[in-house]
Formats: structure tokens, C-alpha cells, sequence
């Protein structure tokens, strides 16, 4: 039963799990707004979830995809986007910042992983940041594109920019020498202490001036 | 000639090349209906009958994909579109179901190819009829976000279902024993009885009651 | 310092480079123009630029892709975008022709580069003329998905017509027996030669008449 996830530790693990969890039910919420039916649902869930780990693993040829690989991944994103269609909570009903949380644990914790699997497969490190980012805001790419819409992370808030700030700090604590665990503590924090201090203090990137 | 689909009977390569050709004419017809040009049909063509096959290879590793080493795949594909294109037939004056009955068709086989795909590469049952479902319904998803549309298996009637549907008897009639051929007749069934139905009955899975 | 571009000559890779530079800037002006934030103006600089490409290799099996392998692509796609951002400067002032030739010369560079992968990778001269075109527009298509628009090559003038042509002519260059080199030639200029001339004699394919 444990074999799945190889190089990973218990904790690392579950800790994926957990963010695969959060994903895929802000997935079902962004479907449920959209009026779409329960596959919809189940499918943006899905998708928001295992969309930015699936991106990476095609791009560094881990195929298949350990999102493929290990059914626990699917059946946990399915069984988070069906309680969330059962549930049918309206998104206003759930504490603002208990969401904003998750998702900030969610996507610091996609980002920290997406890095590290780029290292260990031998990837520069300027390019593990890049995957980094592109494992924790994938996923929510997919979606709104599913949904006919801009991404957001194109066009809110410091978001992105966080994933990769803490694959920058990730990827920057190793080269200083720290141990792995460490620097992906660092690179976790780094990312998650940015994406909550953006919504509070209403961060924004500089913008476009041309209209 | 006859090297290209290894493993396929004639039987399967017959029905494969067909599914692409009703795939393609209906990427067409919805490239027509865009006010598209030429190349934009013969693209949403290509797209409609092979996107699904080669979102399945590129998942499971079988790079190149089929579509690609297989020039005949892309051969019937853009012929169907160019043939579209050139009677220029407005989806209206084609019989309702005779378009029903042959996407419901196409629909069947390509569920069916990838769910025995995935499962020949090794993957569980349980993702293969993710990847079977994906191999039906992945052409018509990439020809609806070029469109810049809400991808239609997210929004209507029995179709997706009808092909996840599919896949699972299909793996379900393996694991119970029966010979593939049977397995896989038994999953095509079910998906194309499913699809008629659907749009015969104005099935609906249950919606989202947010507002 | 030089053995990431392995099989190129000095000359294609310094086309390459400067191909991304041409493509990230009309990819960041796409952004500016949609009000993004600069992440947003980066992440469509970077999927402008290497969009196609990476669509090449991960079908050719060639992964990581080329772009993730050598970071320099990178960089340069990063740094072009960051510079249009800060000149802000509107498309407006830019000399209209300057863009088109430039934009010109991206994808009949893109388009020889990807046809010749393929051609590489023993994929059917068939193929890799679908390929070459690939790389030729997937930057593009990638950034108007993103800016949730219906991508321009479906919709106008003599623009992926030209790659494709262009790659016909190299393909069939070579089996007329003319060298790489001239068949490489014979095939960008027609490319550029096309697309120039579709924008100066407002050339269009044969429209639908379906309304």
C-alpha cells in the first residue's frame, strides 16, 4: 500500500494529499458557480486539482503522470469535488479567509513539490522554479480556461508571483547549503506568508499603464 | 501498409478510422458555424477527431502519438474537414439523427480504444476509464476552448457520462471474466445505448442549484 | 557554454533566440494590451515564445522540451517581455511593418526549426510538415486561449497557411534531393514571402458562407 509514493515521506505525502483535497474543491465551488452539472463539477475538481501536477510530469517525462499512477490522488479530488456538489454550499457561506488559507497552504505545498521533482529529475535549477510555478497555478489555469475566462493569476493579486517566490527561496536555500527539509520549509513559508499578506494588504503587482 | 496498428485487428482499425471521420466532419461543422476560413475548418477538424487519442499517448507515454505515426489518421481527418467545408452543408439540413447516431458512435469506439489502450500500457482499471473517457470527449474539449466556448460535455446532457459509463463495464466485464472482445462490445454498447438515450429522454444529471 | 543547441549549427540557434526575442515582445504587448499585471506579462511573454515549441517536442517525445533543457531560452523570453513591459511602449507607435516583418521572420523560422525536429525524430515528411506548422503558430494559439479569445490563426489572413506551406516546400525540397541547408532556405522564404504578402494584398482564404 505504501509504495505509491516512492521518494516521498509520509508526511510529504499526506501533505500532498491535503493539497490535492483543497484544489479540488475550490474546482467544484468555480463549477458550481458556472451552473454546471454534477460530471462539470466533477471534472473541474479534477482538474483544478491534479491539472498542475499532471503539466509538470509531461514536461520533465514522468509519464505516466503520478497523478495517473497512484489512484488515491483521482479518488481524493473526485470524493472532495462530490461532497463540495452535495454540500452545495454557496461559496459566501464559508469563511473568506478559512479559503483564502487553504488555498495559500494548497498552492505554497504545490509549489514546494513541483520544485523538488524538477530537481530530483535533474533540471536546472533556474528551470525548477519555473515548474514549481506551474505546479501550484496550473491547475487553476485549466480551469478558468475550462470556463472561458482570463486565468486569474493573470490578472489578481500577488498569486503566481508567490509560487514562485518560494521556489526561488527553495531552490536559493539549497545552493546556500541548508538541508532539503529545511529549504523546503523556507521556500513553503516564503510562499505562503506573501499569498496571505497580498489579499490582506491588497497587493498588486505594477500594472499595464496602456489603454 | 498494414504494420501501423500493431496490435489492432483490421475490425478495430476500421472502426477507429471511421470514428475519426465522423469526429472531424462535426469539428468542421462547428468551425463553419464559427465563420471560420478554410484553415481554421481543416485545424478544428484535426482537432476534434485526434485531440482526444493524443492527450491519451502523450498521458501514457506512447510518444509519438498514434495520430501522429500513423499518417492516416491525419489523413482522413483533414479530408472529412476539406469535404465539410466544401458542401458547406448547414448542420441543419443534415438529419438530426443521423449527426446524434454517428457521434454517439464515435463517441463508443474512442471510449472503448482508450480505455484497451491505457489498460495494455498498464495502467489501473480504475485510470484507464479516466483515460477512456478522456481519449471520447478530450477532441470536442480542445475544439470548444479554441472556440473560446464552455466546453459542452460541461454543459449538456448525458456525454461524458455516457463514455465513463462505457469504460467502467468495459473493465468491469474483464475483471469479471469475460474475453476482451466480449469486455469491449459490452462497453460500447452501454456507452452508445446511454448517449441515445440521453438525448432521446432530455436526460440530465443533477445541476448545480447555486444562483 | 555551447553544447545545449547539440545538433544545430551556430547560425540556427542564434535564428532560434532570436525568433523567442520576436515572439515574447508580441506576446507581452498582447498582455499590456489586456490590462495584465507584469507576472501576466512575463507568463504570456514565456508561452508566446516557447508555447510551440514545447507542443513540438512533448509530441515528439523530445522532454524535457528544448526550452526547459537550455535555460537560455528562457531568459531571453523572460528578459524580452520584461523590457516591452517597462518601454510600455503602445503597438500603436511601433512601425506597423516593422512588426509584420519581424513577426514575419518568428515564424518562418519556427516553422523550418520544427518541421526539421521532426524530420529528426524520423517522424513521416507528412508529420512533420503538421509539426513544423505547430511551432510555428502553438505560441500564439497558447497566448489568445490564455486571453480567452478565439485565436487569430483560426480567424484571419494567410498566417498559418504560410507555415504550412512553408514547411511543404522544405519537405519537398528535400526529396527533390537539394541540401538541408537550401531546402531550409527554399522553405523560410517562402514562409516569410506568404505571410508578407498576405498582409500587404489583404489575401484570405476562401471563407464559410454559412450565417
Amino acid at each position: 500500500m505504501r509504495d505509491a509514493p516512492e521518494k516521498s515521506s509520509r508526511l510529504s505525502y499526506a501533505a500532498d494529499l491535503a493539497g490535492t483535497t483543497v484544489f479540488a474543491a475550490e474546482g467544484a465551488l468555480a463549477a458550481i458557480g458556472g451552473h454546471l452539472d454534477l460530471f462539470g463539477v466533477l471534472v473541474l475538481g479534477f482538474a483544478t486539482a491534479l491539472g498542475g501536477g499532471v503539466a509538470r510530469d509531461v514536461l520533465i517525462g514522468a509519464i505516466p503522470p503520478q497523478a495517473l499512477k497512484d489512484w488515491r490522488y483521482t479518488a481524493i479530488a473526485l470524493a472532495a469535488a462530490a461532497l463540495t456538489f452535495l454540500l452545495q454550499s454557496p461559496a459566501g457561506k464559508v469563511p473568506f479567509w478559512l479559503i483564502v488559507g487553504l488555498d495559500a497552504a494548497g498552492l505554497s505545498l504545490f509549489a514546494v513539490a513541483g520544485t523538488e521533482k524538477a530537481l530530483a529529475f535533474g533540471l536546472s535549477p533556474f528551470i525548477a522554479t519555473l515548474l514549481g510555478t506551474v505546479t501550484g497555478v496550473g491547475g487553476g489555469t485549466i480551469r478558468d480556461v475550462l470556463l472561458s475566462q482570463v486565468p486569474v493569476i493573470l490578472r489578481v493579486d500577488i498569486y503566481a508571483t508567490a509560487a514562485l517566490a518560494g521556489s526561488v527561496v527553495l531552490v536559493g536555500s539549497r545552493a546556500l547549503g541548508l538541508p532539503p527539509k529545511a529549504a523546503a520549509l523556507a521556500g513553503g513559508l516564503t510562499c505562503f506568508a506573501l499569498r496571505i499578506m497580498g489579499v490582506w494588504q491588497h497587493w498588486q503587482l505594477p500594472g499595464s499603464s496602456a489603454s
